[in-house]
């Protein structure tokens, strides 16, 4: 078993991950503001305060910051479900357009989109983040719907949001977010879930 | 009145239409191949053959060579009304995603979004090309829905699309673009009409 870390380690991992969370927010500072072209270690480095031996000791690879740093964008906090699907999937949907207001999150995924284009070492990552960021709502879905119909009603959702953002600029209204939802209830109202 | 162009200037003017084409045709290649920052003016002139001069004669600033460049994407053909709104929403969904296949419409509405991030200046024309694309939809639900729905419902149709093409890296099949129309008609027939 390994000894209880003493006082000079605890200070010393501490350290560790203050490092790593300027070195991170840094990261995303220059992915957002500048593309992920402007991800180099030098460029890191500066932003930071850090040395280039220290960027480079914690990720070898320009692609370990980016995957790190979307990494980080991907901790969108989903909240439990209240039983009632309605209120749920606006409030999964609510929070998705406030962590674009908040965080950037369109900006981020833009971003993602087009350095998956030309590196699909990051296809994973993208992936990973489409994966968490439909899941709550696939979920809730999915006593009620399935195949085609199902990926159709995540997709409706999940892209009306996307497409109000990263097409028209501006994030959905409330009454927007909200007709969403109830058209996709409505809909299945009106055919009954689908048979098991 | 203008007399009628003698042979001359009818090959004057042939020549001016094929240099267009070819300078703009270059420009969609670099666009869409490596971006935006790959449009320059030395760039698009060794990709199509053609002098530097010959370029800023025509596209005096890289926005015009951009503008023209997006404005030849915008192109896409819309099928005429049938009459029959669940077809024509079927073909119009369908007509889209055939484009991003063939003309690597997703690439370009990807590039776009970078760049209007980085130049307001092109706001305008990723505006015009978002309407173009959404209007037949929008014509089509016009009748049947107003206000924060009609919006939700072209949101959702055309966002599905999207989110497929952009956030999964796949185009979406016929049996989900099938599925997004029924849920939304099915949705408006459970509801009836807005009032008017």
């Amino acid at each position: 078993m390994d000894p209880a870390p003493d006082a000079a380690g605890q200070a010393a991992d501490a350290r560790v991950v203050r490092t790593h969370n300027d070195i991170l927010r840094a990261t995303l500072q220059l992915l957002l503001g500048q593309g992920w072209e402007a991800v180099t270690h030098p460029n890191v480095a500066r932003e930071a305060g850090y040395s280039r031996a220290t960027v480079y000791n914690h990720w070898p690879t320009r692609n370990d910051l980016l995957r790190d740093a979307f990494n980080r964008v991907a901790t969108m906090p989903h909240q439990p479900p209240s039983g009632d699907l309605r209120h749920d999937l606006i409030a999964e949907l609510t929070g998705y357009r406030d962590e674009m207001q908040r965080h950037r999150l369109d900006r981020a995924l833009a971003v993602l989109v087009d350095l998956t284009a030309s590196n699909p070492d990051m296809i994973p990552v993208r992936d990973k983040l489409v994966a968490d960021g439909e899941q709550l709502v696939r979920d809730r879905l999915a006593p009620l719907l399935s195949g085609p119909r199902l990926d159709a009603a995540v997709l409706m959702l999940c892209g009306a949001v996307l497409q109000q953002a990263l097409m028209h600029g501006e994030l959905p209204s409330d009454e927007v977010i909200t007709a969403s939802v109830d058209l996709t209830l409505r809909a299945i109202d009106a055919t009954g879930p689908d048979p098991a």
